[in-house]
């Protein structure tokens, strides 16, 4: 039977689900779709191109956000947090895909953040910086996010008070957004004048 | 021989230096100080707590700022930036530690950045959440110049394009910072008058 790429993308992302980014070896894969590491490397040069194909996978419901600069950034944010969230270890596997450069999914938000703070009034230069810094904050927050709702549920005993989850943390989230969003705005005033 | 608390820290920071956090396990840890795995856990509970304390070796460079409030945000966060990379894998490791509620200076550091949001003008509900933006900020920007550093450093060949370090590291990471202050300023205006 012939392997097709979308197998092997499904069976990887099943395998995140199920264990964890610890579990995702090209070896434990193989071996759950029956085939020998050879095939997969058929398709994959390395883990590094794999795990960018299940990043991909995981960000596929993060689309195109449309409305003014502030709606698309909360937007692309607020789905790029949800997406993250909806697999096991998804911020930590991403994070990484997106820090080796094998995340297209990734260069497209980047793209679209920095054509939103580019309308905000950021000169060109800087709108993919602001862009960054926006996935950087994201990828920060839910990383810790994610860790802490995956080792309460496992009943890891930890302190509280430094607790993301200590209060809503959708709120928390959106206020850190709305922090990045008048730094946006108020660096964009001093440059030109941004369109909203 | 007595087994002290600091020299369980020191083997464990070298450990972390020479192998990464994938092998800074008890077991790996107990076989260098030449004691049985029990002996550690006379000292940390478990794996965790022994995180928080290396987290809290690694940050112990950062010390306090004084100056303005925009002074003390860029002062912390370079130096926060600074000890991460000067161990490897410290990035990741002080992030775990952080979610986890392990490290007693990321604690402090959180409050000398909300002491700065609330002197810039921050109501004192939104200015540890102001903090903790910043900080998830300085994690997500170095997990990724460090993974980014760390898989060149072992001849990985990655594509450039979404490279962090395609420019000047420095210079990106204090654009981002000077966004967020930014956002900080113009948040605080709209409450109370910052003090600078």
């Amino acid at each position: 039977m012939q392997l097709h790429k979308r197998d092997v993308v499904d069976a990887a992302t099943s395998l995140l689900d199920s264990y964890g980014i610890a579990d995702l070896t090209m070896r434990r894969l193989a071996r759950e779709l029956n085939v020998s590491p050879g095939a997969l490397y058929w398709h994959f040069a390395n883990k590094q191109e794999l795990l960018g194909a299940v990043a991909d996978r995981i960000l596929e419901s993060v689309g195109d956000v449309s409305g003014g600069w502030r709606d698309r950034v909360a937007g692309t944010c607020g789905r790029l947090r949800d997406a993250l969230l909806s697999h096991t270890d998804g911020a930590e596997l991403v994070s990484a895909s997106f820090a080796a450069g094998q995340s297209d999914a990734m260069a497209r938000i980047l793209t679209q953040l920095s054509g939103a703070a580019a309308d905000a009034g950021v000169d060109p230069t800087h709108a993919e910086l602001a862009a960054r810094t926006i996935v950087y904050y994201v990828l920060g927050f839910t990383v810790d996010e994610q860790s802490r709702l995956q080792w309460d549920a496992a009943g890891a005993e930890l302190p509280d008070e430094q607790s993301v989850l200590s209060d809503d943390p959708s709120a928390r989230f959106e206020f850190g957004l709305r922090l990045l969003v008048d730094g946006i705005a108020a660096h964009s005033d001093s440059v030109v004048g941004g369109r909203d």
